[in-house]
Order: structure tokens, then C-alpha cells, then sequence
């Protein structure tokens, strides 16, 4: 039934995700392909409030119950929009997915692994992105790129130790699923890192 | 380390729920016993704000991704009400629980039991309630009790097919947990469903 391709884009705060979406859209609207943006959590009408309550930063909850939320907001993403939109054919670009609960609730806030490939079998039921490009940078960069952003998140709020853990995380992933995640050095210039993306989507 | 007990009252739009919650809110006052009388989905600061966005009308949402929110809501509602209140030696009386998500999204929606035992392991990790008062009634009866109240919410707003599948799901689960789960004919007056609540709760 999927006939469009899904990439998703993932890394910790400050790796240039979004300069580099806009980069990877006008890549593949050159090309004559029909893309999407979207993001998580979010990307559906449920999904934007799920957001709003899982990034307030008055919202304290178990981490079990943000995986959740996270799963649910997923689950939603998934049937009504990326699946619709892969099924006609179209492109689906997403800024995050099932790679970063791995790394944010996996590695920042410690939760088992294994109950969270439980969550993900779940819910996506194998379906995976057909290629993710993760964006890394040394935590410090990337936090010092972000201090002129303004008000954090409720998890942009968490200490450098947290993003440290995630970033760790993302790099794992990335070692367990080479041919899928394709680690990318996004420390250096916007242009550096654009010429690596455009390099591995002339592979796609 | 739980040391109160845990009682949850369940059953169809109409049963009579609210009544007999004051019910046994005084019975158990009237013994000494210290109880918290709570909900779902709800019981907590974010289940609330869940709640407000299962129930509103306007809350299109996929089936799976209502059971994922209900599940949210409910690891939060057991981390941060629950199990603390139960630690400390006083009972919790919720309206609704775990069941419902058996009989609304299983048997109204028509979701696959297995997979809502997944996530209730997933979850609850093998933690049940003491004691389940199922109210029974009729659904005819039912939604005349309740055709007064006023606007419905998004799952009121279901037609009669689906709360007789949701009472038929109710009435298998007694029959399936038939010493946890006591069915209680609730057709008649609310005293004569009172009286065998009373009778129900003098074993415990």
C-alpha cells in the first residue's frame, strides 16, 4: 500500500533540524517528488493538543505516562496523516519520530528499553521510516545554538546531563540500525552539513 | 507495601454510579475507614486535561490512539494518587477503571481484547483493584435515566448498538472475574442497588 517514501530527521536540541527540513523539501521538490512536513509530537489535530500538554512546562508526569502521551500522539500521526499521504504516493518529511522516544525517554530519562520497543511494536506494528537522518553535535554546540531561543519547553528545561544521555542514545540507535539511520556531523556550517544530506538522499 | 484497599464501581451510562458512590463514600466514613473518592478518565492533574480531550465532541480521534490516552491518564492517575494514597493506609473508590477500557474501547469500538491485555500489562504490571461493583442495568433503561442530563460528550454521543455491546463486554468481564467483579442488578431502585452494595461491601 505505501507508495511515497518516509524520512524522518532527528538529533538533539541545536543540530539545525529546521534550517536543514527546509533544505531536504526544496531537494525533493527540485526533483519533481510531492512532500509533506510534519512533526512529532504532533502532525495531527489530537497530536498538536498532546503536544501542548506534554511540552507545558507546568505539565510534571511519570515518565511512563510522557511515553505515552508520546505513543498516542504517534498513533494518530500515523493513520491520518503519514499513512494517507505515503498511500498516494507522496513524500512524508518528519522533524522527530520513534527514534527520538528512544532518546529522550530512553537515554535522557531513563526508562527500560525493552518496554519501549513494547510500545513501539504496539502501535506501529513494524512500520518504520524508510530512512532517518540524524543530525549530531556535541551537546555543548548544539546548547549554545539554542540560548538565543527564548522560553524553554518542558524539556528543553532538563540539564545538560539529560542531553548528553540522549545524544548517546540517538548515537546507539544509529550503530544498531546503520542502514536506516544515517549519522550525520552537523557540528560544523549549515552548508556542511547540507552537502552530507544531499549526498545520501541521491542514494534514495 | 499497598495497605488500603483499592474498590472501583463501573457500568453503563444510567446505572446510577454517582448515587452509589455517596453511598459508599458514607458507608465506609460510617466504619472509620479514610477513603478518596476519584475518576477516570481523570484523578490527576494531566488525566484531567486528557479527559477534556477524550470527551470533547468535537475529539475526532483513531480508536487505538482513545485506549493509548486512557491508558495515560491512568498510569498517571495510579503513580500519583493511587498507590500513594493506598501506601498510607487509606481505601480509593474510583469511577471507573480498567474495565471500562475492556467494555468501551474493546466491546463498544471493537478493539482486539488482546491487545487492550498488552497495554493493561504494560501499564498496571499485574496491579488490580480489591474490589469491582459492576452496576448492571438494561441499555434502554439506561439511557432513559440519562436522556435528561443534557449535552453528551463525544462518547455518550454513540448510538444504542454501541452500549449494548459496551454493557454485553461489562457482563463477559463478571463472568470472567467473577470474585474480583460483582455484578449488581441495578434496574430497580437506587435503595434495593444500595442495599446489595451494603451486603456486598459487609465480606470485605
Amino acid at each position: 500500500m505505501q507508495k511515497g517514501k518516509f524520512i524522518t530527521i532527528d538529533g538533539v536540541e541545536g543540530a539545525g533540524k529546521s534550517t536543514q527540513i527546509n533544505f531536504i523539501f526544496d531537494y525533493l521538490n527540485n526533483k519533481g517528488i510531492n512532500v509533506i512536513l510534519t512533526r512529532e509530537p504532533g502532525g495531527s489535530d489530537i497530536g498538536e493538543k498532546i503536544r501542548a500538554l506534554l511540552l507545558s512546562a507546568d505539565s510534571n508526569m511519570h515518565s511512563d505516562t510522557e511515553l505515552l502521551l508520546m505513543f498516542a500522539a504517534r498513533n494518530e500521526h500515523i493513520h491520518t496523516k503519514i499513512l494517507p499521504t505515503l498511500a498516494q504516493g507522496d513524500w512524508v518529511l518528519s522533524d522527530r519520530f520513534t527514534d527520538a522516544s528512544y532518546a529522550y525517554q530512553g537515554g535522557g530519562r531513563g526508562l527500560d528499553i525493552t518496554r519501549i520497543a513494547q510500545l513501539e511494536d504496539w502501535v506501529l506494528q513494524g512500520f518504520k521510516p524508510d530512512m532517518t537522518l540524524l543530525l549530531d553535535v556535541p551537546v555543548d554546540i548544539g546548547m549554545k545554538r539554542v540560548a538565543s531561543r527564548g522560553a524553554k519547553d518542558r524539556i528543553e528545561q532538563e540539564d545538560l546531563s539529560f542531553f548528553k544521555r540522549v545524544r548517546d542514545a540517538y548515537i546507539s540507535r544509529s550503530e544498531q540500525y546503520p542502514k536506516r539511520i544515517k549519522l550525520i556531523d552537523a557540528s560544523q556550517s549549515a552548508e556542511h552539513t547540507s552537502a552530507q544530506i544531499q549526498t545520501i538522499l541521491s542514494t534514495l
